[in-house]
């Protein structure tokens, strides 16, 4: 039995009841079993004891919207509209990549999100079998999924839609429970619509949860329109899309109905708005989603149009920008903006009885921060602090269903070095290929 | 005589002739005296070596708006209007300022600011003596100005446009050169025009450029066109501000006539967007500023509405966000980004000969970026990296005038442990008093 006992820290809970404990937390196995001002009592037996002072912990971030081994193509593509980014810079390279290049490009990120604080992370991509093989390798938790884009022969729809089959069916519950997955078609304007029907119907023989990119940008809406009458939230609804457990990535355009139907089906909501800002597709409403009632969380969407994986740049951005575009300085104040990052991408996943928060009972799915630095003073308001002042770079410590994954800010169970030397490589060939 | 080689460097200059050199630069006392792709011939005599491989040097950044003091109040009043938060929060905390809360206020911003790679920084404060011996023993750069408020009696007036006049001329040109000054009235809404008009006046005297807050918020603009039949570009060109050596901040709510007049007459525009954003201000018209040919560089504000004085993630929201706003994914992109926050910065505050590149003959102020971190692989387009995936924490070294300040993510000159703690009992002691 493994325990660890940590004194004397400061933990941002993200449970309302006690948002924020200086005291004590002793985690067992995979658990959180006390968490309190005072010394736990009787004193654990055998428990690892660690200092909290200086430090800050928290629970570790859920970045819900990515595309991992897409971190190769990080700067390869900048400044430029969605369609020409995907269509002329993305397309033409991912067709090339082999195992290889989704194997260290995964990795990469991986790292990347480690380091910074993120514990859990939703991938959509291809080849997933390698992408849960590093999940599995790496300590960190997955939610994925094998995206399928339906512009093809119906026989390549076919090979797509079992692949993505065997894929979820296979790794379910797999690394300890670390894996879930989820079936994906790619986009409303990728998929035609009786093979989202089968992706739907598929989700429900394998009872798992579905995910999709929708209204990203207003083209992508407007298409919607011209080709199947209606917009892409009540496009999907009639396929019986969010007849299923579900949630969608991006969301920037909506109308005030589709915003109502989204919380009336319970379809939470992956807000990206570092890369919906970086390829200028807009700014969700994400004020008016939460005000609906929507579960928002967030994701970096992939390093290839972020171009980092750093969540609490997201969290910061969240806070930042719909104040500035509603006039409200008010809205997504800073607990709710750390909401979005920690508690509400539990939601989005639906496992927020094990994740997203401090508390007795739940994973052991946790950070520490440095607080020891200038941006973190005066020592007062600190969620206030996290959001507007902290980084990813501040994260000292990690811990994954009880298991530390990075400490001092190295990787434990990933050899970086290693990893970065093969993106760079894989990368160089990549452009040779 | 001091001398610094640097071998095998990456170099990204912000000289558009050789924008990324990767081999050597050596540093002779305050100057570059080499920048080249091979190694100098001869050899530079008893120089310090340092290997720059895994390092990217370039310029340090330039943050050309802010109250270093005011990081006292970090997180003391988020997420409300900047009328509240100014006149009901900040004002009267400020009110309770002694010197020792200037001192250790200012000591917080200024390490923070090392530590993140900002070289030379504007501000706008009282009590400007003090920050001055800060600047002086922190090796910092600094352009400083005692900001005057004019809603008070006459005699009151007079004292602190004495006490402005005596700074200015006191500091001018101090600590080896790293000090220059400036007059300001505080802005437009808070200075009677006549108070104005004196401190312009006081500026040919002394001869020193001219700074102030503009523009910051609709309601101010609405005030300022009800009090004086005219907004405030119009207002302060009649009263003669633009006639000496200027430049605003904030200035989001802009006119075209506005933005062309502010070209013409060579006005330089601090834009503060994580400030702007968070106060709910509203967002510059970076792009059409850029356009009209106005030296557009950055600003963090004060640490009380950020709330940190990090210049990268300014820079990465400058090319974030306005191409969200506009819907043009082309806007600001990444080198531009970089520019507004080193050679724009170094144009802003008239030192363009002497800041802003990597370029022989000029100033060495210059910092060291850690590249070997996942976030910046694969190493390829190292500007894109920087803005769009960079932080001030992946600062490693900062020399400023050719002496090292930082090193390894600390600060030389300062004593880190001993600011960060009387900074905390300064504000627990402010809340007391």
């Amino acid at each position: 039995m493994n325990r660890l006992w940590i004194e004397n820290g400061t933990f941002v809970t993200m449970n309302e009841k006690a948002p924020v404990i200086k005291g004590h937390m002793v985690v067992e196995n995979d658990r959180i079993i006390y968490l309190d001002e005072e010394p736990p009592n009787p004193l654990p037996e055998g428990a690892e004891r660690l200092d909290g002072r200086g430090l800050l912990f928290m629970p570790g971030l859920i970045n819900t919207h990515g595309h991992a081994a897409m971190s190769l193509l990080r700067g390869y593509s900048d400044d430029q509209n969605l369609q020409v980014w995907l269509e002329q810079k993305m397309w033409p390279m991912e067709g090339k990549y082999i195992d290889a290049d989704t194997r260290w490009g995964t990795s990469l990120a991986v790292i990347e999100m480690l380091k910074s604080g993120t514990t859990t992370f939703v991938d959509m991509y291809d080849r997933m079998n390698i992408v849960a093989e590093v999940v599995e390798q790496s300590g960190i938790r997955g939610v994925l999924t094998r995206g399928v884009i339906g512009l093809c022969p119906s026989d390549v729809q076919t090979a797509k839609l079992e692949e993505a089959k065997s894929f979820a069916r296979d790794w379910n519950g797999k690394a300890d429970g670390r894996i879930t997955t989820m079936m994906s078609p790619h986009a409303p304007y990728t998929c035609p619509p009786d093979y989202i029907e089968r992706i739907i119907e598929a989700a429900h023989e394998l009872n798992v949860p579905l995910h999709t990119h929708m209204s990203e940008t207003a083209a992508e809406v407007q298409q919607n329109v011209n080709d199947y009458g209606c917009r892409p939230v009540e496009h999907l609804d009639k396929l019986g899309f969010f007849s299923r457990p579900s949630f969608v990535a991006h969301a920037v355009h909506l109308h005030d109905e589709e915003i109502a139907l989204l919380a009336e089906k319970n379809v939470g909501v992956s807000h990206n708005p570092a890369s919906n800002l970086k390829l200028a597709s807009g700014i969700a409403r994400v004020p008016d989603l939460i005000r609906a009632g929507v579960t928002v969380s967030l994701g970096t969407d992939s390093a290839a149009s972020n171009n980092n994986l750093d969540l609490f740049d997201e969290i910061r951005l969240a806070a930042l920008i719909h104040k500035g575009i509603t006039g409200d300085p008010t809205v997504v104040p800073a607990y709710e903006a750390l909401k979005l990052g920690t508690l509400n991408g539990a939601r989005t996943v639906w496992q927020e009885t094990q994740l997203g928060s401090l508390e007795v009972g739940k994973k052991a799915d946790f950070i520490a921060i440095d607080t020891e630095q200038p941006h973190f003073y005066p020592q007062t308001e600190m969620v206030s602090h996290l959001v507007y002042a902290g980084s990813g770079r501040d994260v000292k410590h990690v811990w994954i269903n009880g298991r530390q994954v990075v400490s001092g800010g190295e990787c434990l169970l990933l050899d970086e070095a290693k990893i970065r030397a093969e993106a760079q490589q894989c990368f160089e060939r990549l452009l040779e290929r």
